[in-house]
C-alpha cells in the first residue's frame, strides 16, 4: 500500500480541535507557556516546570543582537523595497546559516558524541574535552560554539548556565562545553569563550535534544528581533536601502572594447 | 548631514553587553518571559504581569494547525528538497501573506478605525459594528477576521477571549469584534464565526499594538510548528516530495505540432 | 464535482514527454531561445523572430547592477552566512518588491490604463500624458519608471528603445511614456528620465503583456547577477558579514535600570 | 588596511554606465542574447557563438516541468496566501536544494575529479566510469545525475547532447558522463539513465565552469516557470491552497488528557 502523500505525527486538526501530540492544544494555553508548548511540539511530551522555564531563557536570551548581525541586515535591505513585513522576516530566517546560530547544532553534536562515547569507559570530561580540541586544531579548524567576534565574556552564556543551574538541567554536557573552554589557551593560543551557541549547544544536550534541531532554537529566538527590525525599516526608514555606487570598491578588469 | 547608513532604536550592542530599548537584556531573562521580552523588542516598553500573560497566550493559541495550512505545505516541500532546517522555515514564513494570518492586520485596522471615530461621538459599539458590515456586504466583501473554512467555532477565539478576561486587557476593540461576530447573520445570511485572525486583531487592539505589526505575531506563533514539520519531513519522509505527474490535471491546450 | 488538487494549464509531463502551452519543449529548444520560450510560458503562444528578440533584450537589459541594489545586497548577507547558493538568490529574489523592479507592475498599468482609455476618443496621447501627470503631481506621488538615483539617463533605457524600433515592435505605449518623459519638469519641476523600469513597462505593454507580469521581467533578468553574487561572496569574500557594533548608530532611549 | 565592506570583481555600476566584467553591458545587448550574457556575468569573458548558443540550450531545457516539481509545489502554496508575485518565485528557489536540481553541482564534481585524475596516466575514461560506479555501489549511494522518477528516457538530455554535438563542446566530461551511463546495469541491476542534472553536469564542465556554479544553471532555468505557475495561482486559482484537515494522515499519539 502506498504512503499516504499528507501525513504528520505533530498535530491533528479536526473541526473545534486542535490536538498537539496528542494533548488539546487549548488545554495546556494559560497553564504552559510558549516556549513549554514548543517543547511539547519538538519533543512529543509535556515539559516540567523547570524544562518549561529553561526553554523560555533559552528562547529570550538571544532575541536581538542590533545590526550587528547578517540576517537583521539582510532583512532591512528586504524591508525597504516595497515588501510585506513577512518578506523580510523570510530573508532574515533564510540568513541561519551554518556560520551564523548554525554553531549550535555542530556544537551539539561534538558534545552528544563526546558523551555518548565517554560511556562505559573510564575516560574523564577533561579527557575528552582535550580530544576533541585537538581534533579540531590538528585539522587547523574551529571549535564550533567557541569565540565571539564582538563579546569577550558572552553575557548570554553567563545567564543561561546560571538558569540551568536553577532548573537542575545542568549536566555533563554543559561540563564538557565549559571544560573545553577552559582548555583552548593550550591549544589556540588565545581563550575561546564559550559563546551564546556553544552554551545552548550544552543545554539542549543535557535537555536529550537531538543535536538536529539546534537551528529551530536560534530561528525561534531570532524571529521577534526580525520583526521589529523589518517594522522599523518599513516606517521609520526610507525607501530603498542600498550601498551608494560611489561605496562599492570594483576589483574587476578596467574597461575594454567590444570588437566590432 | 546625512543620515547614517546603519541606525536603529530598537537595540545597542557593545562588548559584552546587548540592551534591548534601553533595557540590559540580561536583566530581563528569567524575571520577564520570552513573550514579554517579545512585547518589550517592539513596544518599547516593559510589560506588566498581566501584559506578558496575554502576549505569551497570543503567541501559543496558533503555535500549530497541521499541514491544513499552506505556509507548513509549503515549508515541506521545500523540506523536501535537500535543503537546511531554516529554508524551508523561511518559505514558510514567506506564506503568511494578506489571507494567511494577514486577517490580523485587516481586522485590527477595521477595529482600531473604528473604535477612533466613535471619540466624541454619541455612537453605539453596535451602531459601529453595523456600519463596518453593511459597508463590506455592500462591496460585496468579507470582513476580515470572521469565517473559518474548518472550524465552525475557533477554539483559539475561546480561549484568548478568557484569558483577556483574566488580565483584564478585554476592552472595546474586543467587544466591537464581538458585536460584530453577534450581526454577520444579518448581512452575510450565514453565521460567521470570530476565528483567531480576528481575535488576535481585537485584544492587539486593547493592548494598543500598531494593526501594522499584526502579522508579527502570527509569524512568531507558527514558526515552532514550522521548525517541527520542516525536521519531521527531513528526517522521518522520503526525500522529493512532489505531485505525481498522472495526478495532475492538464487543462491547457491539446499537443501542437511545431511549424518547421 | 471538486476541482482537483494539482491542476494546471501551463504545461504536461508525462514519461519522456514535455509539453509546454501544448508545445513540445524538445521540438522548440535550439530554434527558440531562452527568452523566447519565456515568451510562450508566460503567453500561451510562440513568439515571432521579433518577439523573442525583444524578450531577449529585455532580459538581457537590466542583468546587473552591482551592489547598488538592494536585492543583491540582501543577497549577499545570506551568502555569507553557510548556506547553498539558491539561499541567498531566494533572499534577492523576495527583495524585487514596489520599490526594487516593480515599478514595471504599476507603470504598466497606468500605460494600459491610459491607451485602453484612449479609444473611441479624439484625445490625444499627449493629453493622456498630462493627465496622468497631473493626478499623480495633485496626489503629490511620483510617477513610477520615471526618475533614478543614479542614473541622468538611463544607459538601459536607450537601448531598450532602439531595439523596440528595429523590431517593430515599439507602439502607442512607448509613445506614451515618452511622452510622459518630455512633459515630467512641467509638473515635477525637475526633468525625471524614462528609467529601465518605465521603459519595460512600455514595452511589454506594446508586446500585449499583462501589466501583472511586470515584475517576472525584473525577476528573471536579475537572477543570474543574483547568482554571480552569491558565489563571489560564499567563495571570494569572508563569512559573516555584518555591520560592526560600533558603526551602527543607536538612535534609543539611553540604558534604564530594571526595578527589582 | 581593513578590506572595504562593500566591494566586487563583478560589475561596476556609475551614473549612466554599467560595466559588466570590464565590458560596458549596453554594447552587448543585442549582440549577445541573455545566456550568453550570463556566461559573461559568471566566467568573466565573452562567449563564442558556440558557448551562447549552449549556454541558451542549457538554460532553456529545463524551463518547465509542471506541478510534478517540488519547488513549482511550494511556490504555488505561498502564492495562494495573497502574497506578491515575488514572494512565490523566492519560495521556489529556496527549494532547488541538494535534491532538486542540486545534483548538477554534485555530478559536475564527480566528473571534473575523475577527469582531472586521469590526466598523466594511462587510464582510459571507461576505467575512470568504472571506478566511479564501484565506489558508489560500495558505499550504496546513488550516483547523482543518473535515474529519474518519472522518465524512462530524459528528453531534454538527448536534445542537449545533441546540441553539445553541433556546437563542438562535448568533450571528455560528457564522454564519462555517457561511459557511467552505459554501464550503470553492471552495478546496480538496473539501466539508470543519464538524467538532465547529469547531462548538463557533464556540458558545463566540458565548458570549464567551476562545479560550485552547477545550481545557478538550474535556478535560472527554472525561474520562468516558478513566475508562471505564480502568475496562474494567483489571478486563476482560488485564494489558500491548504491540504484538507480530513485527508491528513494523523500518525501521533491517541487523544490524552492533561492532568488537572
Amino acid at each position: 500500500m502506498s504512503e499516504p502523500f499528507w501525513k504528520t505525527a505533530i498535530s491533528k486538526v479536526e473541526p473545534n480541535k486542535i490536538l498537539v501530540r496528542g494533548y488539546n492544544l487549548m488545554d495546556l494555553v494559560g497553564k504552559y507557556n510558549y516556549a513549554g508548548l514548543t517543547y511539547l511540539l519538538w519533543r512529543g511530551e509535556l515539559p516540567s516546570t523547570n524544562q518549561s522555564r529553561m526553554m523560555d531563557a533559552l528562547l529570550a536570551a538571544c532575541l536581538e543582537h542590533s545590526l550587528n548581525a547578517p540576517s537583521v541586515d539582510a532583512a532591512r535591505f528586504v524591508a525597504s523595497c516595497g515588501v510585506p513585513l513577512q518578506s523580510a522576516v523570510s530573508a532574515g530566517v533564510a540568513a541561519i546559516g551554518d556560520w551564523h546560530g548554525g554553531a549550535i547544532e555542530q556544537a551539539a553534536k561534538i558534545l552528544q558524541e563526546g558523551i555518548t562515547n565517554l560511556k562505559g569507559t573510564n575516560q574523564s570530561i577533561e579527557q575528552t574535552a582535550i580530544n576533541i580540541l585537538k581534533e579540531h586544531s590538528e585539522r587547523r579548524e574551529r571549535v564550533p560554539g567557541y569565540g565571539h567576534p564582538t563579546h569577550t565574556s558572552d553575557p548570554r552564556t553567563k545567564k543561561l548556565l546560571e538558569i540551568a543551574d536553577q532548573t537542575n538541567i545542568r549536566g555533563r554536557h554543559v561540563e564538557l562545553a565549559v571544560s573545553i573552554e577552559t582548555l583552548t589557551e593550550k591549544f589556540f593560543h588565545k581563550h575561546l569563550i564559550l559563546n551564546v551557541d556553544g552554551c545552548i549547544a550544552a543545554i539542549i544536550s543535557d535537555m536529550g535534544f537531538d543535536w538536529r534541531m539546534g537551528k529551530g532554537f536560534f530561528i525561534v529566538s531570532r524571529t521577534p528581533g526580525l520583526i521589529a527590525h523589518a517594522y522599523e525599516q518599513m516606517y521609520s526608514e526610507k525607501p530603498y536601502k542600498a550601498a551608494e555606487w560611489n561605496e562599492i570598491t570594483y576589483t574587476g578588469p578596467p574597461e575594454k572594447r567590444v570588437a566590432d
